[in-house]
């Protein structure tokens, strides 16, 4: 992730959905399952820029904390809340003010499942969509990697017409690009672009 | 309030402040005052419209609520939240969350007071201040019309500059404003612009 030039405003917060993006989607059912590819590095990287990070998920405590178990401790967790489910705002708002953000400008969703992204949509976020390790291919890392490269593309291409089609507003296959999107995103709200 | 055209997306929800802006702000002292000029014909348009409305405060609720006694059952009361004080975003997201809003596009606050627009503005609302009814001025209707007009000037002056200082959207002076305020803001939506 480049250093943003000073002039460009730094991100209030992140916020990530669990599993399909933070966790390898195939880790309700592989127990070896872990992070996915980038994640723990994207945090980092965060983490020593001074950026809250919070991840969010529909599911109970109890099947959500044993998942994000392997994440680092200052990641806030945010399970299911009692506001109107996705894609209403509610929980997207919830997990903002669980961080005592202090205001919505530069606020970023990352997320694979269009029902959560819509949501961050609605509540005004950034949103960055995950392709290829997200809900709408559904698969698991390892998965991933025994597809024969045309299947890929052609999966990974209906995923990202389809988010691109929601109106988030970047694209990626997976957390390893996160940094070279938000340095993106950085350069667009320097412009004026707001989301 | 002039019909919005077609194209224009209509508001989707509207957040007031309650002393000094739908209430007189003598309210407090003064048992005879009540709603402020142009608040109940401002609400009244707005239910015709099928904009859900609310008014939040900082004060406790068996205070707001008397105050609130005049206005018509539908509009929501939010008082005191359990979430960060304003000026962070929390209970403006609150707000909104309460009136099952589905998105920010298009949500508005109107207040007087510098702290609660300064909320809004963090919160990702289009803002709407008062000038001459609210906190900056700190009179009631009846006060206000015994001031001399140069005396009236200044202080109208003084709370517009310090309101368009915060980065509030609009100004008016009273609700009988709003109406024609937010035609414009509904302009300014339609040619892209964001709050």
């Amino acid at each position: 992730m480049p250093d943003t030039a000073p002039c460009v405003p730094a991100f209030t917060a992140l916020l990530f959905s669990l599993s399909g993006c933070l966790v390898d989607f195939g880790a309700r059912t592989e127990p070896e399952a872990g992070p996915t590819p980038g994640a723990l590095q994207a945090l980092k990287q965060l983490h020593h820029q001074g950026v809250p990070c919070a991840w969010l998920d529909e599911l109970k405590e109890e099947l959500a904390l044993p998942l994000a178990a392997p994440l680092p401790q200052w990641v806030k967790a945010v399970g299911a809340t009692d506001g109107n489910p996705w894609p209403a705002p509610d929980a997207c708002w919830q997990a903002l003010m669980h961080l005592n953000v202090s205001k919505l400008d530069g606020c970023v969703l990352v997320s694979g499942n269009p029902r959560l992204l819509q949501s961050g949509l609605n509540a005004g976020l950034w949103t960055v969509g995950l392709a290829a390790c997200g809900s709408l291919c559904g698969l698991s890392a390892s998965e991933w990697a025994l597809l024969e490269s045309r299947e890929r593309d052609l999966l990974r291409g209906k995923a990202t017409l389809h988010l691109f089609a929601l109106g988030v507003h970047s694209v990626i296959d997976h957390l390893e690009e996160l940094g070279t999107c938000l340095a993106d995103i950085a350069l667009r709200r320097y412009k004026g672009e707001k989301p």
